[in-house]
């Protein structure tokens, strides 16, 4: 997906955001704004918006000298989800069908996305995460089913911190031999990277691989080999969050995007509305309320 | 006032929103929105909001080859608040204080601001007004009372076109022959011009002038010398709107501020909530609620 013009005034407000969230020096905030103003005023509006996210969050650590700015979050969001997994967990075990109900609860987690905002509180993710078996679903969870039944090798992107966490729910609902799930290379924004996955308990469960990456997204080309060879042998994607809609939408591979549309330009893209569950490949046409009855 | 970082992203926001308002050439919102970011990029935060408006707004007039890109949103505003005024002065004259009642309802006038949003639906517009004399009022309706019973002269300053037609309760509350009412000199965003005060009626009541500027608020050192013998010949200044606020606030002269804060940079310097209705002088401590019962 291109950047958009909309996303212009996003990204200057985003960065303003973010520098306020990682230090209080108002002069960093002060660079950090005229250097995302002086960047977006050329930015080339091919390229995605991860990329740009990349590029500002690389300045916001730099001028912050914080490798990590977001590491209290991350962690907050993770204890969050971690004390809700027991009972989520305990959901999906009773549900008629148990994996919509997962499908469900892990794209809820998406709203845990400190790129579209820096003001998320717990109740915002734990009101998300209990409206989510009961909302209508943008998707396919049949069509995702069968593509499941038939794969050899999934490939599981992760998205954010805490998010993480309630993807386990679904992750254990997938043939464990054959998944391999993916964070980040190193820290941006809210990203899940290695540490996550543990703090999740994925690592005792499936491989776990980073990217190589510090893009809020899958910029392919940046990838490690690692990545690129497990991206090769992969017959299903399972890519969770907007950044890697953004990143992959226009890739050609069976990829399932499982999401919140939390912004309008995403949303028109996937001619839904802001808000909706998302599960569906990129180019399914949109299947908005299709799955309104059928719930977990 | 002076431009706070948090006017940044919204200035871009807002140049955005402007150019697809009033022009559907995507050329012409990339040209805007880049433009707008360089200019950001170096703006000095001591000029306030008001000069990096009037620049915005230059532009895109000159990128639309428009000189007056709002005129239909003016008209359609100042038709609906002619439609309202015979039942809104209605109810001014059956109040038991008509002055408190017709400040509020100008007050609430001042909602139709582009601005701020170029979103705006009459259905918004009605709910404000309809609300404007239950709500607690941020200010001193005695204080304001007193300064217009002792004043001489009186300078109207005016903010946008609609917003006008409700300032005509209160200006018929006022002694006729010390007002004069100040419309902006040229069009800028839906600020109120001669045009404006004409369709409201107050060119057959009060003297009316314009300011010879083309300013979102008042910048003194831009208005004509005609205004300038006003602006020194008067001892009230019933200051209307956020643009009047961030270019006065910090003039020393006997000024009123008439307006809905609509933002939280504003609301912020006034001391007070977003959306609240505030009528003082920018010297005073905020009185948020202590109108709360002094229904007019």
């Amino acid at each position: 997906m291109k950047t958009s013009l909309a996303c212009i005034p996003c990204f200057v407000r985003q960065a303003l955001d973010s520098a306020r969230m990682v230090t209080e020096d108002e002069t960093v905030h002060e660079r950090v704004l005229r250097e995302v103003l002086r960047a977006t005023g050329e930015v080339d509006l091919r390229c995605s918006p991860p990329q740009m996210g990349q590029w500002i969050h690389r300045l916001i650590r730099k001028a912050t000298g914080d490798p990590d700015p977001y590491l209290e979050v991350k962690r907050q969001f993770n204890r969050l989800a971690l004390e809700l997994y027991p009972q989520l967990e305990a959901k999906v075990i009773a549900s008629d069908d148990p994996l919509a109900a997962a499908v469900r609860l892990a794209i809820a987690g998406n709203i845990i996305d400190f790129g579209v905002t820096s003001d998320l509180r717990e109740s915002h993710v734990t009101d998300t995460i209990a409206q989510a078996l009961e909302e209508p679903l943008n998707g396919d969870i049949e069509a995702l089913r069968e593509a499941i039944d038939q794969a050899e090798r999934i490939l599981f992107l992760a998205d954010n911190a805490g998010e993480i966490v309630l993807d386990r729910l679904l992750i254990e609902q997938l043939p464990r031999e054959k998944v391999t799930v993916v964070v980040k290379g190193s820290p941006v924004i809210n990203d899940a990277t290695m540490d996550d996955a543990r703090v999740a308990g994925l690592c005792d469960r499936v491989a776990v691989i980073d990217n190589g990456s510090d893009a809020p997204g899958t910029i392919l080309s940046e990838c490690s080999e690692a990545f690129a060879r497990h991206w090769e042998a992969a017959d299903l994607v399972l890519a969770k969050g907007q950044g890697n809609y953004e990143t992959l939408s226009e890739v050609d591979k069976n990829i399932f995007f499982l999401l919140k549309a939390k912004c309008p330009v995403i949303a028109e893209d996937l001619g839904c509305t802001v808000g909706s569950l998302v599960a569906r490949r990129a180019d399914e046409a949109p299947a908005e309320e299709e799955d309104r009855y059928a719930r977990a």
